[in-house]
């Protein structure tokens, strides 16, 4: 078992050598916090995953959840854990003050969760999942909703999930089934069927709450007629009793990782008797949820971030401490051999994911600054960083899941042979990690999105505001003549991307929005390319400030790792854009055209 | 579950069309066969593979092997299939018939064991492992230790393994401290541990034979002082009985994957009654085995192309079947979903599994082919084919374990959450499959192999017959209009490579041995595209002059689809390059330079 999941002194970095967070203790919203408060709630986030959610990373994925006698049991630690979670304010941690939340920033409320995810992914679901669907009822829901439900999920009684998917609709959410039959008397008869659930049932708390999308009945054909509804395990009864309402869990799936947490298939009203609330107004479902779904695509990728962070770390301290074969230049068979960690291709190894694993955060902790300035800015600049957030939500939710999965795959490598076994960790991280580039949209999906909705949003305005923010780093960089080359570097990238995406639009004018979209997921990788170049980028501003300050030896060793992860990220891992973009601006439709037939043989 | 594993057409097309198989019933050494029985052998090993391994493919998973009472208990399928394999002649497939073999040709020889590892790839280890083993003692070992032990392993009543790695010594075989005490009764006395040894031990075979490194007390330190035994788990007593030989079983190792097979620990000689005998010469141990682990190795690139492949037809299928969404031209949400496959983004994933499985496929029997050759050949041919052999035998093992793997991963995929889950076999295929960049030698490994020693040994000669082979396809390829810009495409490539190779050794002799190799994994990833290119174009044109026919309309789709996964392999896969040879143009030492303190933080 390996003795760390990520690092204290990188996360302090990003959140106040780059994002500088202590600037929005300035913000009126913000005031109640300095410097140090904000360190003891990261502390103390860090000791509640040590004490209480990283003992049980393992035990959870060899004891999952079991389904019987309609009762989803979970491993114990939840119970505890939702309950410390609740009581400590940790499921309402960007919750206003007003609503008795913690108000924090969201780069600190994110930050608390990348901890808590990287010392347990599974664990981490629970009470994310309960702040997504909470925060739903508050913004869109009326104030009796509120009464009921909120309270009790924000104290960690009650859990809450996002019910979207059922068995013919997964990515095509304009095709769920499930109805809701309007009544008189304040709440609607649903019925349907609900797969992939997460934390759709389990034992440790005494309700769960569905967000679940439903389609009135004459609603409009689509994703036009979708309506969001509060749909309970256990409704509260006129006498305040919570009573069954009708939905149970047929099933649970086996899955390859991410045991901790129980994925359930529900069926929902096989009795007439399963009572759902309208959140909202009729047919304006999916707008709401798109908020939720937002928020947990920003969070995959920082779960997806968190397991390949921890992945790092365990295949650092193995390959500091194994010794295996010797340098390449020692040709004596008798001298000792060497910890692995000096020979270049492990370096490279670990390089490649200290690159992908501290670019992913930094660009999910960018995100968390747009949510931040988002909230407290002017409307100018509300409107500008909504607009930033929206462009990089899909890159942001893809870069680290795909990548993040290539990354634990080379620490494992690290590990030879041991990584395959499970007396090491790496594993379970290889298998956890495979859900990120599935659930929340997959990459193509989040592909299509980015190039066929949020480049051209707008006019293009989100995608001039972030070339803005790139070339503002670019500008900074290019005084630091470490940095020049590469500050150039990335300018010539971005020039790159400009002219595919021309190119793309082209196409899309001449050949139409198939042959457009065709290799929207390559379009995707390249963005995130060259999004972590920038980031990188605006981490080594920071890095050439401190280091032109005296610095204690461990400082000074934390910086230059931080400069050769940067350069790494620059040799190895900007160049490969040129391939995708040689491909791009040579599209000719050949998944298009290919037709169905050919693939038989 | 999946209802098919490979396709038996693409196979014959490779063996027939690409490879002209028949061409080696001419052969003095191949004459007992003809087409219609090499069809007939494809078709019993594809009805072997049917019955008696594809059924147990997910069963075996599910019920690993267990380690009680010193017994290694394994699923009872193994009983019956080393008996069938024995019995049927499948355990010495490429053996003469004057030892009692079948004397086929490699390529069918391969191509069986294809058929095997994709049907259920744990299961094909043993008899493959066996066979290995056999062979060594068969080239190697003395007519007394053949008649003792082959027939028994060659009949499926005794397992044979290679037993190499030890707890500290692992890819650094120099340091393997397992010894060797000679007596005068012509045995040696065994003491020592292994670990990660496959199908080590198990319940199936009466007894395990195990190809053995250790070293002679007083034996030259490192590699020079290895020796090769014959260790059984019992050994022969001068009555004719099998007793203990003193081989423990301490361990088996819980995998990711690969579970139907066994990985032991063994504990050997504790009671100081292990006898052990020389194979050949002492200190000539690596030699032999060599022979044994370029087997394995090349195995290994055939048993991870051929889990992909069933990864491949598992995905297909759900694409097929799968209704989800609409084309994006349609925006009616009432018109009916479509099947999956119709998506360009899903094609792109099955085309991008077809190209990888069907040109590692191509690579690995363009080995056996040279297999054919280097034995049945002129002394001239031998020698030329032996040296092709070498060269592609790092590439043959990792291009396909290595991009198996992402295939692999795109397949489960195209499933979305259900690929996630174990009601399909994609979960499963991506376990089994993540094991083949490790054994037989890390990637890491091989790209030192490849650039270090093979691409510059015997003053590069064998490098001119790569090209020379590269070269010949690209002349046969321009003469088809269709395929002329492709085969301009990959000299190109190959000038590329070329290039990047003289840049490299220019480091060597600048910089020394470590600078020359650190980006040798790279160097042996492109090398593997230009490799694959050149498959693919080998394929095409088979495909081209089949088009040239009048062909039923099956037959014009598998052509058909043919061409447009050979197109997607040089539109989207040969890209690739761009970016490795832009860091290997531009090698700057980092990774050697990099200190491993700079790794704190």
């Amino acid at each position: 078992m390996a003795t760390r999941f990520m690092s204290m002194r990188n996360l302090r970095f990003l959140l106040y050598e780059v994002f500088d967070l202590a600037s929005f203790t300035r913000y009126a919203y913000y005031r109640q916090y300095d410097r140090k408060m904000l360190d003891m709630i990261l502390q103390a986030a860090s000791e509640l995953a040590e004490r209480l959610l990283w003992p049980h990373f393992e035990d959870m994925d060899r004891n999952p959840p079991e389904l019987a006698d309609d009762t989803v049991k979970v491993h114990p630690m939840v119970k505890t854990m939702l309950k410390e979670f609740g009581s400590g304010g940790w499921i309402s941690t960007t919750v206003p003050e007003t609503l008795d939340g913690q108000q924090l920033p969201h780069l600190v409320s994110d930050a608390c969760q990348f901890i808590f995810s990287s010392a347990n992914y599974s664990a981490s679901a629970y009470p994310g999942l309960t702040d997504g669907a909470a925060r739903l009822i508050e913004n869109f829901g009326s104030k009796a909703l509120y009464d009921v439900y909120v309270p009790n999920m924000r104290s960690g009684k009650w859990q809450g999930t996002m019910a979207l998917t059922e068995p013919e609709a997964g990515s095509s959410l304009a095709d769920i089934t499930t109805t809701a039959e309007p009544t008189d008397k304040g709440y609607y008869k649903i019925r349907g069927q609900k797969v992939f659930i997460s934390a759709g049932d389990h034992d440790a708390v005494e309700n769960v709450v569905h967000l679940m999308l439903a389609k009135i009945d004459g609603a409009p054909a689509g994703v036009k007629g979708i309506s969001l509804f509060v749909v309970p395990k256990r409704r509260v009864s006129e006498k305040g009793a919570l009573v069954p309402n009708d939905v149970v869990t047929s099933g649970i799936f086996h899955k390859l990782g991410y045991r901790g947490c129980p994925i359930t298939q529900l069926s929902i009203g096989d009795k007439d008797d399963c009572r759902g609330y309208l959140v909202g107004k009729p047919h304006h479902g999916l707008m709401y949820m798109f908020q939720m779904m937002n928020e947990a695509r920003i969070g995959v990728g920082m779960g997806a971030t968190a397991v390949a962070t921890a992945a790092y770390y365990a295949s650092l301290e193995y390959a500091k401490t194994r010794k295996q074969g010797r340098r390449i230049s020692e040709k004596d068979p008798t001298q000792p051999q060497v910890p692995i960690i000096q020979h270049p291709d492990v370096k490279r190894m670990l390089l490649f994911q200290r690159a992908v694993v501290e670019g992913s955060l930094s660009l999910l902790l960018q995100c968390s600054k747009y949510a931040d300035l988002q909230k407290v800015g002017s409307d100018a600049e509300k409107e500008k960083y909504t607009l930033l957030l929206d462009l990089l939500t899909p890159v942001a939710k893809t870069y680290p899941s795909e990548m993040g999965i290539l990354s634990i795959s080379q620490g494992l490598q690290c590990l030879g042979g041991s990584g395959y076994c499970d007396d090491y960790p790496l594993e379970q991280y290889y298998r956890d990690a495979r859900i990120n580039p599935i659930h929340e949209g997959t990459t193509g999906i989040h592909g299509i999105d980015l190039l066929g909705r949020k480049v051209l949003m707008k006019n293009g305005k989100a995608s001039e505001l972030y070339l803005a923010e790139v070339r503002a780093a670019v500008e900074e960089a290019v005084k630091f003549p470490n940095l020049e080359p590469h500050a150039r570097e990335l300018s010539a990238a971005l020039d790159k991307l400009i002219a595919v995406t021309s190119h793309l639009i082209g196409i899309s004018q001449r050949k139409g929005h198939e042959h457009f979209l065709a290799d929207a997921t390559l379009y995707l990788e390249l963005f995130g390319i060259v999004s972590i170049a920038w980031q990188w980028l605006l981490q080594e501003i920071a890095v050439q400030k401190a280091l032109e300050k005296e610095l204690p030896s461990g400082e000074h060793n934390f910086y230059q790792g931080k400069f050769y992860a940067f350069r790494y990220f620059f040799s190895y891992e900007l160049p490969r854009i040129e391939g995708l973009i040689k491909r791009l601006m040579n599209s000719d439709g050949l998944t298009v055209e290919m037709d169905e037939t050919f693939f038989q043989d």
